[in-house]
Order: C-alpha cells, then structure tokens, then sequence
C-alpha cells in the first residue's frame, strides 16, 4: 500500500482519539455496574487552589486533586446524569462528524429529562467532561458561538476543500471553531506574524508584508478565541514557525499577547494544547512609545491597577516584562499599534517591523 | 477592441467617479478664489429636522437643507481647512488604490498643523466630506475597523485574484470593507439567506443548507456593518438576487433586519448605497414562537420599551410588523434563532426554513 493511502488526516486521527475517549468513559459506568458497584467518574478540580503556574512548561497547568461524582451521592446524581447525556450527545456530534454551538446544546437539552436550568450549569457540565476526559471541547464538537482570527499569506490549508490564505479576498482566511478538523497542505512563509486589531491587520495585508517579512499574518480581533490560540500553536510546533505578537501597548495589549503565550488560569486544564510558550511580544512596549516618541494616552487609574496586577503576575516575572511594565508605569501613558501613522502609513512596515525582526533575529 | 478589454472593472469605475468628486471639490474653491470670492462649500445638513423617511423609496433620506462653511466666517475657517486636507489625503489614497481607518487619520493628521483634538472631530470631517460629495466614506478610502459578514455558497468573485465562497473552509468568504473594489464573476445561487448569529450561519453550512435551498448563506455577526448592508444591496440590485433574514425573534433580531431593508437615520445620507428596501424578515417572528412552541425567555422591561418604540417607527409602519410587534408584547416573551434545536439540531433545516421559503413564494 502507497504512504498516501495509509496517511489518515489530522481530522481523522483526532476523531479516532475522541471517540475512544468518550467510549471509554461510557465503559468504566458500565464496568462498575456489571461488578455490582456504584458507579462514579473521577474529575480533575478546576477550583484556584488547584492551578498553578509550571515554570518548565511555562504556562498554567492543573494540579492532581481531583473530586468523585458518584451515584451513591444523592446530590450528585443529576450531575453524573447530565454528564453521561453531554457525553453521548458528543460521541453522536464526533461520529457524525458534525459540531453544535455550546447554545444549541443547551437547547437540545430540553429533550433529555433532566435538562439545564441555565446555560451557565449546561457550560459547566460540558468544561467537566473536557477536564475529565483531557481533550479539548471542539474535539468533542462542543463550539463556541465565534469564529477566530483572520489569516494572510501563503500558506496552503484542506477543509474538505484545498485553498491558500494568500487567494482568498483582503480579509484572508477566516480561523474556523473546527480548527483541529483542518490539514496544513504546505507553506511559503518563514514567521508568523500576530496583530491586535483588523486595522493593522488590513495595513499589513495593504503594504504586503506577507510577501516582505515572508510572514503568515494574524488578525487577532481583540482577546483570542481559542480556535486562534491552537491554530498558533499548530503553526509554531507543527511547521517550527517563530510567532511574533504585536499589541496595542497597554497592559490590555500585553495580556492578549501573555494568553496566547502562556495561557489562561481559567483554562488551564487544555493549556497544554492552547499555549505557545515560544510566542514573543514585539511590541508595542513602553520603550518604542520613547524611542518613537509616539503619540499616547495617559494611563488611566484602571490601567495603572491592571500594570500593578500583571506584575506580580507568575507569567511577567522575567526582566523583559518587569522592565517594560515599570517603564510604562514610570512615563504614565499608553499607545495605541495604530499610532505609528503619525509618520505616514507605511512607516510600519517600512521602518518598524524590519527593526524589530532584526532585533529579534540578533537575540535568537 | 474586444469588449473584454474595453471593460471597466467594478472597481475601476468606481474609483474614476471618487477621484472626479474629490478633485471637483477642490476646484470649486480654486475657481472662488480666482474669481477673488471668498471661497465656501455647501455641506448637506445631518441634522434630526433633515432626515425623512422617503415612503416611495422605502428608506431614510436627507431633506435639502444646507449648511455652509465659508472662509470669510472666522469660526469656520478650521474646519473648512480640516475638509480640505482631509479630501486631499482621500484624493491620495484613492489615487494610490490604499485604503486607510478613520483611527490612522486621525494619528495622521498630527502632521498638519491644524490636527484634530479628537478621534471624534475627525469622524465628523470624514462624515461631512462623505455628504458634501454624496460619495460613501469607505469609497474616499476610509475603513471602519471592523469587517464584515461571512458569506458561504457558489459565489465567484474578483478581489486581485479570482475565488469561490464555497471553497475558502468553513467560515467561508469575509467581507472586507473594501467591498465595492471586488467584481462578481460569477454565481450559481437563487437567493440569499442572512442569519444573525454565527451559531446559526455555521449549522447551516453543516447542513448544506447552500446546497439544499441553492442559496447564499450570510452571517451576520449582530449589528450589519456597513460592508456587509452594502454586499447585500449589490446581491439584491446587481444580480437580482431576493434577500431573506432571520434573526432572534426579540425586538434587537427585529431591528438588525430593519437597518438592513430601510436604513437607518443616522446614515440617511447614504442609504441609497446601503438600504435593501425588498429584502424580506422571514423570522423569527412571535407567530413562530407560538406556531413552533419555541422555548422562550420572558420579555426584559428593556425589550418591551423597545418594542413600543419600533410600533412607532416609520419602518415599522406595514401590516407584518404592526401584528407580529403587538403579538410579542401580547405573550410576552422571545426566542432565539438556535432554540430550534429544541427539535434536534437539522430542525431548523429541514423543517423551519423549507416552510418559510414556501410561504414567501406563495406570497410573490
């Protein structure tokens, strides 16, 4: 047999993993029952006390306690109930090889007899079995209601259609939920290129600095979705493309770069397939607003406290963020990535970008 | 010469007109101060008392009132100079086929000596040379920053190369606010079918909806943004193309439509370019809560207020909206477009909207 009949795709060999996944959870139930126990699952704690901060892999991880849900607990019966209903539903989402948005999920649920009173309580249920089972929501067909980032350059993808980020219209390829579902075909870029806001984003696609940097462009939106964080880590640790981070500078820009960095405590428990450990913040730090001297903003009060928290903040303690934070805190202003037109709108690509790829390049 | 060269591109005419207005607006004032008359410009009033409902057009219009800014009136002297230097960045960018947000403006024009005090100073300025000219901001190369819609089906468009929504992943086609510079090559679909939410527009995708009901699929991401109203118009007018909406079944679901179809107020002065008077609200509507005993949330004091509002607006006027307005503060509740997967999650599909589209035919 040829290697191209062999090769199953990343969507296939995802659902395969999924499926026995939730397979086996169903098995243990049944186990416990045919030995005449009472059944119950194992679910890893989400509570703060069990986050912590791993400074080998350099992002949150979750610790080892766990709780027990057990049917011989009255109070837990209807969670294990409930649990046991989302499972089944996604193992028949997987099969299918369909997704539901967390919403219809909530909505499907009335049909179960023991539905959700909120869509709260049915968002819990559906984060226990992610936590339990160690395996991303979307790989269990479980989306959010938003897409992700929007992408340009030469990169080619397959979502059962072949199609390349570079021939797709001025807003590039849009990152889809069901990220995990789709086939990285083949590329021609060097680095990866991730901005806060579509404005940067359309000046970079307008001043081709896809074809310049030789760069993958990001179009972040704001805070990342989650299908934007695994789509950048794909890119660095699948294709071994360097990620570079360019933010409005704030302490509002630097959390969105740290997020995708290092993750989030909330999520700590699929960081492991969200964090980009490797990613760098280029800026806009405190340093270019000086030695640009860049239109600001002063700091307000809630950016000054924000600075202070991210601090202290396990994930800012090396002397790159210590540095910034404080000089941003010293000159009491802020600015925004867009600020750069002051000195006309190529100035960003023409001047800033090449400085901060060559300093970037000399550190490496 | 073959008629393929001969040929305007979409965007090659448009660019021609944009150029002629802005550079008719600057000879005007040369002509004056030959003439040695102190130069003015005419700007249409955006004032509440010129804004009317026009029923034979069935959208919002400015009325003739004029305003005039004149260099022989000291007060205005800034902000006719702040006009000027604004058209003549726009003359550059549109002549130089760039485009530029209103945020990029705003750093720029801390190079003009007469700079703006304000991001909101400058809106204006762009707003008042867009009405002067009777041209739309996005046309004199000024971007909002957000994008606009996904579109998912068999469309073929031009926007620098050449590609299909039906074959750009999941998310399908953005529309970049550059719309009007893309050319439609080619098409395969009978209608268009708009959906609020992401949610919503992804089942459909699922479920091939584009394919069932040979349509377009449009999500809309709340709110239209003015790329996306403009988008919808050209698939209305250009290819003859009918329209249909389906929103959350609340007076905010109800209003998203609205802006679409009529327009709204505070943009009066280019409704021509964006309202879709013969797109058609199919749902969802307080019949179809009823009719499909819908799951529902109670009416907020908020939406009620809202509601009353709506009964009495303009657009609201027709039959359609005065009964479906006056049976949801009857019952007192709403429903959102993705409660139908009360039903299983291929309801909405196979059911819902089968229903709708023969309701409309046997209304046409």
């Amino acid at each position: 047999m040829s290697e191209a009949t062999d090769k199953k795709s990343h969507k296939e060999i995802r659902k395969e993993y999924t499926l026995n996944k939730l397979t086996g959870l169903g098995q243990e139930i049944i186990e416990k029952i045919e030995e005449k126990k009472v059944p119950s699952i194992r679910v890893p704690s989400r509570g703060t006390g069990n986050i912590k901060y791993d400074e080998a892999k350099r992002y949150y991880v979750l610790g080892d306690r766990y709780g027990k849900r057990s049917l011989g607990n009255v109070k837990q019966i209807r969670k294990l109930g409930q649990m046991v209903y989302v499972g089944n539903f996604c193992k028949d989402l997987v099969a299918r090889d369909k997704t539901a948005t967390i919403r219809e999920m909530y909505y499907v649920s009335e049909g179960w007899g023991i539905s959700f009173k909120t869509q709260q309580e049915s968002n819990i249920v559906g984060e226990d079995l992610e936590v339990t089972l160690g395996t991303q929501r979307e790989e269990l067909g479980l989306m959010p209601e938003e897409d992700g980032a929007s992408v340009y350059g030469d990169i080619t993808l397959f979502d059962d259609v072949e199609f390349n980020a570079s021939k797709m219209g001025k807003s590039g390829y849009t990152i889809s939920p069901t990220i995990d579902q789709v086939d990285i075909l083949d590329h021609n870029v060097d680095k990866v290129l991730a901005v806060e806001t579509m404005g940067m984003f359309h000046r970079l696609v307008q001043e081709n600095a896809h074809k310049r940097f030789n760069c993958l462009i990001v179009g972040l939106k704001g805070q990342a979705a989650r299908a934007t964080r695994r789509f950048i880590k794909r890119m660095n640790e699948e294709l071994n493309l360097p990620v570079y981070i360019c933010n409005d500078g704030d302490p509002w820009g630097f959390h969105i770069a740290q997020v995708i960095i290092s993750g989030s405590a909330k999520l700590a428990h699929v960081n492991d397939q969200l964090a980009t450990p490797n990613a760098k913040f280029i800026g806009v730090t405190a340093s270019d607003i000086i030695n640009y001297d860049l239109p600001t903003d002063k700091l307000k009060d809630v950016d000054v406290m924000r600075l202070k928290e991210l601090s202290k903040d396990p994930r800012y303690k090396g002397e790159f963020w210590q540095t910034e934070i404080k000089k941003m805190l010293k000159i009491g202003k802020k600015a925004e990535q867009q600020s750069f037109s002051k000195y006309g709108l190529e100035y960003v690509v023409d001047n800033y970008f090449p400085a901060k790829f060559e300093e970037m390049e000399n550190q490496a």
